[in-house]
């Protein structure tokens, strides 16, 4: 196997999807993989350095560790440390490689567990070691298999348990390697305290080098990753409701693209958020183990940041939705969209307007403007629903000439009002009758396998199409999920506020409004750096 | 710190939110301590008799981990074994700790990762031990403590690469601690080779006892558990889509209760699909490193899947903004609720009909029927278009009481179709104009922070009370949400077909019908077991 070296996994997946097709042919593979060998060096220089560019704290880590075992090692190279010590530094050795992790909660969590299931498993050993003590070696042998199947299977058992296996596993796992690793041993060693005494001691010197490496040396704090990556997701929900309002009412060729384009800024906008479910109760369980790291008074309420997340998760399922309304299967006639284009954007600035200003006080960790829920944001409502209520005869879908009727008329006004608007075409509205009676006469004869293939897949589009559905129902879903969306601002609002409390967040002075509007603009140029450097 | 046992991770994370707020006030805890002293045992032997129920299979993972351990301590334990192997066996022990997964595929993954890493690490150590074989003790020191640093960063790097991380995460780390304790072990230790060899060979010892187990021996295998989660979380869309239709038509006094209840079906039934991303690329992983073992012609079509649980989260999406249509501030009334009962309710049961024949098919490993778009579905979606188009005038919002009294009709004509309907108070369509300026009044006055907290949550919603919004928006959300889904059909049948062809699935037998309808009943019979067993 052959190492192909990029980002994304989804891209990855397709590759693999395509190498396994290309598995089959073996002719054509001698020249693909030739081919791969020359684009090879240059393709891993590039990730080489693009994984360092994307968070520079990737290099540093990579010193860190590199420092760290060379540190461990003296312990085992250096004659006087060696002579304290002995062959045992190499646990100490390896529980460096094991326990350092990128943040300082995941190592605080790795360490700590590990400690207190070495320490367990000792005693748990020596207390075998006891029993069996004045026994034949027969006995013993079978004594310590038996201990070995219970305690084995009790502990893998333990594994399962939710509460255990998000907070200790690894501490249950280190717990059963080393009973069984002194249990095991101290069938033909006699002095099993010491091995317990020795392996305790040099894992406890790994761990404190990695403590030492990790919250003192550029510590990364997963409270701090997820404090940023909330106002991330903040700010990407606020770009992609301002993107996805503003491709509903300009470009009209869109439609009829179907697949989920990995390039789309609307799609990347809310990515971040619709998957953020484990990543977040991974750096908030991080976030838990970690000491009190920042000036402010309380400890870091990362329970509050996994409920702010799954609030925020909820509001971006309607920001898919209002997506999907992009590529409805009942088309949208262009004078539609022209009537509401001015109210619908004027209502998405707000909503975004307010994600953002949500953000930057996230960001500058004080609490939120009392005018978040502003005017404007009301004004932009009563804006779209006049504009609705203005068209009346826009929602009946009974009478299509009639309605195809007021559309001209509608689009006409439109077109006064907006000189720069590009021709409306009426043409938009498809009735596919037709190609449904096809089918159906088609079905009728029988169907095979490859001409299912290419049938298929249009079948219940051309259901819907035939139908003249009401013009005004896609938008009317358009409009009510944005009405919505605002209705859902006030749990936003509410949970941002509840974490600046429990984060002792200072409070707001309007006159902080300078500093905001400045602070928005770097925001907005360090952009490419996901991650800002931890030290707070 | 006491270990609370229970399922569920959030409610895990509101319990620890808890616990935290208790922390504060000390002489509460010691009461609390108490009773939870006495609760403990009954809610251990519960949460352990549960872990088991839930997935029996758990319980024989236990006993094959336990079985493993036993198996490999006699290396150590019979005087004849432990002549042959000495002092090392105790590296097979480790292994069978670490190595030994639920799943025959995670087994493998991370079986090939140690012996793979561990052969690497053995031959470079081995090349690094030649170059500084002649030079002095200080040189060496100081060439082996620059190769445990170049070669630790560099392999610490290396885990960032996204391919890497996803496949080969656990093949870094084991070369990394193979190849330091290897390299400083050869300070103080002449023959490294058999240090090396021996290594290789205990660790070869304890990857065989576990594969030997995970892959013979009630074998778990991720691809089922893939193909199972798959067709449950069909299931589950269906359920959800009919559930959330039902509730829609039906109650009328749930419309206020804004929170999210982990109880509520519609929930059970999309959660599963939502947050599947992680969880599915994982099986998937795992699944790809294990070998073909149904009597199907192919090897596992893992990718797929994943493809497949990107599509259904996508369609879930749909179905959790459907649900928000639910909980609109906008309020339907009840007349108008009625009006579209029927026709929703059946093209809600033609969808979830659809679903279902996918999860069966899927589930007996054959081709979905041809017709799984039936007349039936396009009638639906003709009964709702003609519903809709029947009731032209109720998408007027422009005049209110020429739209009440419009509905006072159609409510009438409903409830004379409709004798079991309940009473249709017209009262629903609330005006909170007055709260409206009430709210205005006194935000003009100074704002304190208390106030605030009273007022700020409900801000948004009565702005949108008080617009009086056409009522039938949010109904066209609901509508529009509807025919979108069947739209999304095609989507899911499709990657299903593909997904049958790539896993050469049998040919659809109409004769086969019966034996769904009997599949169907069983399946629902044993809907407690999650997972099926595994074996095929």
């Amino acid at each position: 196997m052959f190492p192909k070296v990029h980002a994304g996994m989804e891209m990855d997946m397709e590759r693999n999807g395509d190498r396994t097709k290309t598995m089959g042919n073996c002719e054509k593979r001698i020249p693909i993989f030739a081919q791969k060998m020359k684009t090879y060096p240059g393709l891993l220089c590039k990730t080489i350095w693009k994984v360092g560019h994307d968070d520079p704290r990737r290099v540093i880590h990579a010193f860190k560790v590199g420092l760290s075992l060379t540190l461990v090692s003296l312990l085992y190279l250096m004659e006087p440390l060696f002579k304290g010590i002995g062959q045992n530094a190499i646990w100490a050795v390896m529980t460096v490689v094991v326990v350092l992790e990128f943040t300082a909660g995941a190592t605080l969590c790795k360490g700590l567990n590990r400690g207190f299931g070495t320490l367990l498993a000792g005693s748990l050993a020596f207390v075998f070691e006891y029993i069996a003590t004045e026994t034949g070696p027969v006995f013993r042998a079978i004594f310590i298999g038996a201990a070995v199947f219970l305690i084995g299977s009790a502990a893998t058992y333990l594994r399962f348990f939710p509460y255990i296996k998000k907070n200790y596993d690894y501490g249950v796992v280190i717990f059963l390697l080393t009973f069984n690793l002194i249990t095991v041993s101290s069938y033909r060693v006699d002095n099993v305290l010491k091995i317990a005494h020795d392996r305790f001691f040099t894992i406890a010197i790994g761990c404190g080098v990695c403590l030492l490496m990790s919250l003192l040396i550029f510590p990364n704090w997963s409270g701090e990753e997820l404090h940023n990556s909330t106002v991330l997701k903040l700010e990407g929900l606020a770009k992609s409701i301002e993107a996805c309002v503003n491709e509903y009412f300009v470009d009209p060729s869109i439609e009829e693209t179907e697949k989920q384009s990995s390039e789309d800024p609307i799609y990347e906008g809310y990515k971040a958020v619709l998957d953020s479910k484990s990543k977040d109760e991974a750096l908030a369980l991080y976030a838990s183990w970690e000491p009190r790291h920042s000036r402010y008074c309380h400890r870091f309420p990362w329970q509050r940041y996994v409920k702010l997340g799954g609030v925020l998760r909820h509001f971006g399922y309607k920001v898919v939705a209002l997506h999907g309304c992009l590529r409805t299967e009942i088309p949208t006639p262009q004078s539609v969209r022209t009537l509401f284009k001015d109210p619908c954007n004027r209502l998405a600035r707000e909503i975004s307007k307010v994600l953002m200003e949500l953000a930057n006080s996230l960001r500058s960790h004080r609490h939120c403007s009392p005018e978040i829920l502003s005017d404007h944001l009301h004004e932009a409502l009563q804006d779209l629903n006049n504009a609705i209520k203005s068209q009346p005869r826009l929602f009946l879908g009974s009478n299509k000439n009639q309605a195809t009727n007021m559309l001209a008329l509608a689009a006409a006004q439109a077109s006064q009002k907006h000189e720069k608007a590009p021709g409306v075409s009426l043409s938009s509205v498809k009735t596919d009758s037709s190609a449904l009676r096809e089918w159906k006469s088609r079905r009728t004869t029988d169907s095979k396998e490859a001409e299912r293939k290419v049938l298929r897949p249009q079948l219940s589009k051309i259901a819907i199409t035939s139908l003249e559905f009401s013009e005004a129902l896609p938008f009317a879903a358009f409009a009510s999920l944005l009405v919505e969306m605002v209705a859902k601002l006030d749990n936003i609002i509410e949970e941002v506020e509840e974490l600046g409390r429990a984060a002792c967040y200072k409070e707001y002075h309007p006159c902080d409004e300078v500093v905001v509007t400045c602070d928005r603009k770097k925001i907005n140029v360090s952009q490419g750096h996901v991650h800002t450097d931890g030290a707070d």
